[in-house]
């Protein structure tokens, strides 16, 4: 796992060689055993292979080539309308019954009052913590990716027949690398790292 | 890697058990590894340790135990508007000076235009993809989290003194487990995941 975390690289070149749907697979059941608040899971994925339906998602990222070089693109978008209309699939069914109505009453209450725009923001925030778990998975079985986070998200709606409410955080391309990928640069810890000493507040 | 996915599971119940700096530099040092768009690092982190302050964090989230139990808790914070006062610490130095310009210009283009608010929930979505590395680094050093995404975030950031522009996605509660974890309940892969036919448009 340290593995995977220090040798994962953004790629912007894949070789074409396949993804074996056993390994897709099992990249996406370990992506989808991320946690989520209240268990809701809002992330969805669409995986995209076909070289037409690539290439309109690259022309919607501004022509990152990745798009077309990877073997495969997992269009990760979150559907909190489909979530919250179907909530009693993600609480767990062992809970029991008076915490059951509480958890529901609590979603209701929370999301209740937010639009529908704010609904698929936080959304889009909770599928973060599955692009985490999707890009390391992949990575510890060999495989590396781009999280491409800026794109037109109404073409890649169009070119994919995605429904207007969705957000799509990230397109996905996965395959096995062509390049060294980019160096990366991190802040030092110190410079996002603080120790509370609760004499004084916070230190930064 | 896949048995940190397999055997992370959130955890109410931690012992007292300490984790050594060491230990705790090297998960925060995983976690900063993480990828974000831009590059831009919007994650902070603040070690809270000082049972007095638990407490307060613990009061500020509806009394959970795991906040007390637990014998260090990370907080997990964004600061967009330190990331954005700072971008020439993140935009990589080896980058072409053409590029590098081109790169500050986006930037301002994509953050100029939103309020703060929406600059800090963007941060903040950025921010889970480092929660997913901190929780499976955390994990694979034989540690246990709890990620924590209900609280009240004006008294998190009272107790801590933290600056009110900034958001909150996840306390995070650390330490060795003193409980086995929620059961996990998942969508079957079939309901989360679709393959594209460019012939038909999305399967749904």
């Amino acid at each position: 796992m340290r593995e995977a975390i220090e040798t994962r690289f953004s790629i912007r070149r894949f070789s074409p060689e396949p993804v074996p749907p056993g390994d897709l697979e099992e990249i996406l059941r370990l992506a989808s055993l991320a946690p989520s608040a209240w268990n809701l899971q809002p992330w969805r994925f669409l995986v995209v292979r076909h070289p037409w339906t690539k290439g309109a998602l690259r022309e919607a990222a501004y022509g990152q080539e990745a798009l077309e070089s990877a073997p495969l693109v997992i269009v990760l978008y979150s559907d909190m309308r489909d979530a919250l209309e179907t909530v009693d699939e993600v609480i767990p069914p062992q809970m029991p019954e008076k915490r059951y109505q509480r958890e529901k009453e609590t979603i209701r209450q929370v999301f209740g009052p937010m639009t529908e725009a704010e609904r698929e923001t936080w959304g889009a925030g909770q599928s973060y913590i599955a692009l985490g778990h999707l890009m390391l998975a992949a990575r510890s079985m060999g495989y590396d990716t781009l999280p491409m986070l800026g794109f037109s998200s109404s073409k890649v709606k169009e070119a994919l027949g995605l429904s207007e409410h969705v957000q799509i955080p990230a397109l996905v391309p996965l395959g096995v690398a062509d390049e060294g990928g980019y160096p990366r640069h991190r802040h030092d810890l110190g410079r996002i790292v603080a120790f509370h000493d609760p004499g004084r507040g916070a230190l930064r």
